[in-house]
């Protein structure tokens, strides 16, 4: 992601040069001097927040690093680009794109769009869009690309290089050269850097790796990326049902399904929903997707509010009882905020298992134990020296522990249950598992009164 | 970060097999045939669990590629096994290690031990371990590598290609090559794939790229991993204040420094402490770091049952205004953690600038008027249909609007403020910024209590 500031600086410094350069007769070889020697992301970042048609008339004059540049804007801004072009200026661009980004690209234009451009696009390239159409979004499928060099097992180091020679243009990467046969079934793989050092009259069948690390097409893409940054790959091949080659998922797309999957964690974690710009998007935007949560919520706290009513009575009786419902309601939510981010981070990393379900029942079990008996403590004291009320002091002491326990170990459980049944972990967020823990710590507290105090 | 479910599996099977190996006389080549054309990982995976002493023999047992597999445990592991090892093993393992690797691992290790081994290390290796010890951690020259790949400008393509088989075996990676002069200083780049199609005679200061991306030795570790992804390098080159090269960090370490920042920031957002295999770790170890976190906010908490007593003339004389003290302080602090994530988030990818500390404030305030608006007409219909009182619903009305909206701007801009004063924004995590919320959102009830129902 960009950082901002030097976006805005530098847009603050260029933004004006540039646009004024975009009103001359001669502004295409200006654009190339100006932006000569420049990485795409930079024009990027230079060029960001441009009106969209200055930015189409820039993509356009820029030719092959034009579509680079491209591919760096979100999907929205890249649609709002894209109706600035004219329709052959359209085709041209698909057929240029990376396969993997035309693809998740294509699948957020309107079908009609799509109808009027596509049978203009080129036999081959179209064909390809239509393949990577198919594949659901995260799998391997939806995240690799086709321009991947492959070669055959018959040929020697030195046809190989020249062959790599010819095609490197064309290719995503030739670091990692896949070996298949004829019909494309994967049977090894050389890296660019064995094909230097190799003989160059040895054959590839001799010099190849033959036991691979793959993943199918349909596999999701959290695996894929766990299985490249485990292996420390820059790419790993992706096979259909029938071991052929189909594709490879590059390491910098990897890292972008890391963030991701991050960012929606933690965003799950803070029941905040996914906010993906948070400067650019709406109040309005940010205050629906908070709503939607926060409306649960208010209901399960609601029945809190209905418990104390149940026990007013007992209330009444001893208002001190009410001074210390924030600190076990507030407690439990911590705790068991704590349990769930550790587990739910544990379940996204694979550290911790559906299967360790009782392993961790009985850990947070002796961990809420402990803990709420070291914070109980606490509670007994404070009630004792500053209500005189021993018995309340107890009643507070064995609530928080109570609570305390029944946080750690639903914060830890529920996200396992959830994962179980094929939930996203994470939906137990800090949030939830705090308003549930609060309905269970009023009742425990209450009823704890009721046998020590005998209210 | 391997997927504990096979490592398991493989174990279960493996496990006993290798053991039995290990007690047969020439277990260093049925090693071998067992670990034949497997990748380094997979042998990590494999041997990950066994008895220390029988990983430091099959670790030597595997010459080069044992070391490999040695670099994949985890530092407190690697210390255990390191400690299995003869004298003399050690300092070969410390002279073949990947210096960056060898760098951090050699950091957990005593003083005594190194005074120990460092003199029996070759001169060469000793060198380069005292100059990558002296960067501090989490910078780029902890994380670099030395062991890169650069030529001379005025080589020839064919003689830097020639080069590079020579030197290969030896370098992190050769796909990326760097350009210095003979005083290191870094002038340019090539990539191995241009070196493949260029002609053989062209020279590398004709071909190479000279506005090179780079990061100073000094530089956090989160801004390397940030150009690194943004550009999608496959490695970036780290040069001293004098632009002399003197490492470069590969994508491999970036995705390693992504994965930990983000579990970071999750971990001080739940306020859980880093847990960093939750199965592995004892129960009093995650306790205590729990444990730290909860003393904190129960003296924030007891403030709340302070405020709450200071009330309780109020609270007694009308005790249905107990029964919203949960929804309110439930809502306030899921408002707040709401608005902690997201700026929290905002702040580590870089969508979110300190210098939009007021553009946050506004929208947050704006953000906590219409939420609270809703959840606040929501409670004025609970209090008048079931409590029948419309003075205690306007209170509720009233309250939550102004509860909400503190929360949702103190989330948002207690991080903010922790970043500009050099803190990790994280730390203001959801319980911290609830339990503050809960202490304003008693103080703001009673208040608007007294004022309208007049008690």
């Amino acid at each position: 992601m960009a950082n901002k500031k030097e976006v805005q600086e530098r847009v603050a410094i260029a933004g004006p040069e540039i646009r004024q350069v975009l009103s001359l007769p001669d502004y295409r070889d200006r654009l190339l001097e100006l932006f000569d020697d420049l990485h795409p992301y930079d024009i990027f970042t230079l060029i960001d927040g441009l009106p969209y048609e200055d930015i189409a008339k820039i993509i356009s004059a820029l030719g092959k690093r034009g579509i680079e540049v491209f591919e760096y804007f979100p999907d929205e801004e890249k649609k709002e680009i894209f109706y600035c072009f004219s329709k052959r200026k359209m085709v041209d661009l698909l057929e240029d794109m990376a396969p993997d980004d035309r693809a998740d690209f294509l699948k957020k234009l309107p079908e009609s769009l799509l109808d009027d451009i596509l049978p203009l696009v080129a036999q081959a390239e179209r064909n390809d869009i239509r393949r990577l159409l198919q594949y659901k979004e995260r799998t391997a499928g939806a995240l690799m690309t086709t321009e991947y060099a492959n070669i055959l097992p018959d040929m020697t180091v030195e046809e190989a290089l020249n062959y790599l020679r010819k095609i490197a243009p064309d290719r995503e990467t030739i670091y990692y050269v896949y070996v298949t046969d004829k019909n494309r079934k994967l049977l090894g793989l050389v890296t660019l850097r064995e094909l230097i050092v190799a003989r160059k009259t040895a054959r590839i069948e001799d010099i190849m790796h033959r036991d691979l690390i793959k993943v199918n097409v349909n596999e999701p893409a959290e695996e894929v990326a766990k299985k490249v940054s485990n292996y420390d790959f820059i790419a790993i091949p992706v096979v259909d049902n029938e071991d052929r080659l189909v594709g490879i998922v590059t390491v910098d797309d990897v890292i972008d399904v890391i963030e991701e999957e991050d960012t929606e964690d933690m965003f799950a974690l803070g029941a905040s929903g996914v906010v993906h710009d948070y400067t650019q998007e709406t109040t309005w935007g940010i205050a629906k997707k908070r709503i939607t949560w926060l409306l649960v919520l208010v209901f399960v706290q609601f029945i809190s509010g209905a418990v104390l009513q149940m026990n007013s009575a007992q209330l009444q009786a001893m208002i001190a009882l009410a001074f210390f419902l924030p600190v076990l309601s507030g407690m439990g939510g911590n705790a068991g905020s704590q349990s769930a981010t550790t587990i739910v981070r544990g379940l996204a990393t694979g550290e911790v298992l559906i299967e360790d379900f009782w392993k961790i029942f009985f850990k947070e079990l002796k961990i809420g134990l402990l803990v709420g008996g070291v914070l109980g403590t606490i509670g007994f004291v404070r009630a004792w020296f500053i209500q005189h009320d021993f018995r309340l002091g107890v009643t507070v002491f064995l609530s928080m522990i109570a609570t305390v326990t029944a946080a750690t170990t639903a914060g830890a459980v529920l996200p396992v249950i959830f994962k179980r049944i094929g939930l996203d972990p994470a939906l137990m967020s800090g949030p939830f598992i705090a308003s549930i823990v609060d309905i269970v710590s009023i009742l425990i507290y209450f009823q704890i009164a009721r046998l020590v105090i005998g209210l």
